[in-house]
């Protein structure tokens, strides 16, 4: 039963169990205590401590343990603030952060800071010229993910860094999906990485503010990891997820494994396209994650497909709004301006199988052609996708009274992903070139899938306007 | 080798081990995914909370996970004052609240909150009616401990819930200490708790908030355990914590046990000053948890005196200043009006063997006179402490030039606890009866010491006033 969805949550290292149960005897007492058992537990943590620093790349006294690897980066960004509150009050961060900095952010907002958004282009990249173009004198903080978390796209943060330093501007690197890789390279003031992400046990994420780095602790004060980070130490999970990144950068098997699973990521990000028709793979496909690929299928619920393939054995995520009880799609499909209907994320645990990818090219087909059957998505083929395909299904669209051949109105209110991008696919084949599609909708997903649904067809988005409820979006038909 | 300090941490209970190893295989996936690894997780995090909450005596949906007992309080506090921020910004807590509690005051404080303390008496419980009385009409919250962490003091929880509730303001309860020993008697509104406390693993708390209460979090949003705590949810610890917590109750065991260990309580609480002299065993007599006892010896360096009872195999915790790194004494002490100096808190772990605690009582007595000798106190007995007896110490007290034999001034200054006591001590027979001596002290802890010496040793204390350097201390010779 494949697991394919690291990024979430890597399965436990067998080294870390390993050394979770050696400190459970040695390390569950209060290291701040002079008695024996006190000072056992301060050793583990301070071996803990050298050993997590030199994976980092960093200094001990850099480096303090968190509870979770969320709370290392609002610890980090609400410090790295306070501390430059006199210099600025605006915080840079890129698009595609994950939630856990965009939530930060909205504190610092509310409090009366001010944020500004960096783009990123349709592969999910930052362009560094950006940064250097952003950093205006009251920039109090930049935030750059070493690598997205949904897509897998490495950012520029080396270059970034060098930026930042030359400005005097601390760069906070949000590095939990690349650590488990390597050290991030560059010049960067701050960094959070959780472990469980890395086959460390749940409860351990890390924070690093480099020596110079102003940082001023916010909330409560706590005398615990120099003032950093509140709550008892967590000493057995800590030694742990230490002795897991270990194991992971030992006799550079990181290197290996990286190579191998970059091998795995290539075969799904060319075979896909191949075998399962109107699919777009996304992300940067050279500055990538080794082990993440993600693509989006149109004409597909995203909920069915993650439910369908977790019945043929494949645990997989997704971005798509269908499987989130936001309604709203994920930002980092937003920002990059892709497709996110029909959206699978797969992320390679260490170790997995070459037999479990060819199994899950194998299978997938299928899935996805059995849910589109279901949503009466008439046969699409991987070789040959033909724009207007679908014009020939059973069912005619409810399309609006009184339009004539020329502009069709298509009515898709009240209806969710990937509904209103089926009608339109359905209908498109029935104006002549040049005439449009207005398709009216609700779904918050609408907004984006249409667009990345004219960009994958060729079609051309005229763009959206208010309507009565939800919007009209209008597409001219160009092939 | 006997480990005495259950109310810092408690040595892993052997049903949490196993849980915990049981739970790791099957707790790590993200619970909010809906593929079976995820849905395993959930069914394991549900499962917790619905014992948890038995144990408590709340339903599943009041009580949160949280990383810590410290962050339990931490949010909870904060929650619980910005929801009421339109009625008050009072908040209201204990003198003796655990220092987590204090430090959430401060950041309410800093934000333009008020607080206010509610004293203690020389037992170190709050009169309920004390309460009563400071239910101000724009009180936000008060807070309020179960049980003391240093001295074993039971509160008057469940009449000042009552109370709070007549007024409609929340009650919080600290129930760090006393979780282990049963649930929290009472109609409280919210509750914290940390399980290493009771054996479970470290990286898991608890906070609930009874339904009707009104709760804001604060700081970043995430949408875990229903937004009130931030972070990857740590399923193995949690389970474990449970597993745990049910397993001291189970089969009435904690009833039993708490028995036991409030016998084995009561020998040392009587024995103790028996066999050493100048001891003053602190905390209420009766209303009390069943495993801890505090006492301070006279004329004892804290640090040196934990040094050698760890020497001789005893792991207890202290809460004198000459232990800490912050050289003030701990402020329960100090909010009690009793000796801090050679404090030692003895707090007895689940299963702790009679032969142990007969064993410390056979070993103390020759501990403190070792470390008394070495600070050149003269032999003191138990049977008859007689005031001024260590005046014939061959050691002369410094003495300033030109104080009559009426009155003394003694110039302890740049000397820490317990050495101001212990030169009063020498010299107050040096004065007749009637006569004053004056110690001048630049440590912290002599505020305290030198009153709560007046009252052990019925010598009159009248009072500081400032000096060139720290402060100086008078006391009228009465026997």
């Amino acid at each position: 039963m494949p697991y394919f969805d690291a990024a979430s949550s890597a399965p436990l290292h067998p080294v870390a169990r390993e050394a979770l149960l050696a400190s459970l005897d040695e390390g569950w007492a209060d290291p701040a205590r002079l008695y024996r058992e006190g000072r056992r537990g301060r050793l583990l943590l301070d071996a803990a401590r050298e050993a997590a620093a030199e994976a980092v790349g960093c200094r001990p006294d850099e480096l303090v343990f968190t509870p979770s690897g969320t709370q290392a980066v609002h610890l980090g960004v609400a410090g790295a603030l306070a501390a430059r509150r006199r210099v600025g009050r605006r915080l840079l961060h890129s698009a595609v952060e994950h939630s856990c900095v965009l939530h930060a952010a909205e504190v610092h907002e509310a409090a009366g800071g001010t944020r500004a958004e960096l783009a990123v282009d349709r592969t999910g990249r930052v362009a560094a010229g950006d940064v250097a173009a952003a950093l205006t004198p009251d920039t109090a903080l930049v935030a750059l993910q070493s690598a997205n978390h949904e897509v897998g796209t490495e950012q520029p943060v080396e270059e970034a860094a060098g930026l930042c330093r030359e400005s005097g501007v601390p760069l906070l690197v949000d590095a939990a999906q690349s650590l488990p890789w390597g050290p991030v390279p560059g010049d960067w003031s701050l960094l959070a990485a959780s472990a469980h992400k890395w086959g460390g046990p749940p409860g351990v994420g890390l924070l690093v503010v480099r020596k110079g780095t102003r940082f001023a602790p916010q909330g409560p004060a706590d005398e615990r990891e120099s003032g950093r980070s509140p709550g008892f130490e967590n000493i057995p999970a800590i030694v742990a997820s230490v002795a897991s990144l270990r194991a992971l950068r030992a006799d550079a098997g990181t290197a290996t494994e990286a190579a191998r699973l970059r091998q795995l990521v290539n075969r799904i990000r060319t075979r896909v396209p191949a075998l399962v028709p109107e699919v777009e793979v996304v992300g940067d496909p050279v500055h990538r994650l080794p082990h993440l690929v993600t693509f989006s299928c149109l004409y597909v619920d995203g909920e069915t497909l993650l439910h369908e393939l977790d019945r043929a054995g494949f645990s997989v995520s997704s971005g798509s709004s269908c499987t989130s009880s936001t309604l709203a799609p994920s930002h980092v499909l937003r920002a990059m301006g892709v497709l996110s209907e029909g959206n699978v994320r797969v992320s390679l645990p260490y170790g997995t199988k070459e037999a479990d990818v060819d199994r899950f090219l194998e299978v997938l087909p299928g899935v996805v052609r059995s849910v589109r059957e279901r949503l009466g998505v008439p046969s699409v083929t991987a070789e040959a996708p033909e724009a207007g395909s679908a014009a020939e299904a059973d069912e005619a669209p409810r399309t609006a009274a009184g339009a004539g051949s020329e502009d069709l109105v298509v009515d898709s209110l009240g209806r969710r992903c990937p509904i209103p991008v089926i009608e339109l696919a359905k209908v498109i084949g029935k104006v002549p070139v040049g005439g449009t599609v207005t398709v009216l909708s609700d779904d918050e997903a609408a907004r984006q899938d249409i667009p990345a649904w004219c960009t994958m067809r060729e079609q051309e988005y005229l763009g959206e306007r208010a309507a009565e409820r939800g919007a009209a979006y209008v597409v001219r038909r160009r092939v």
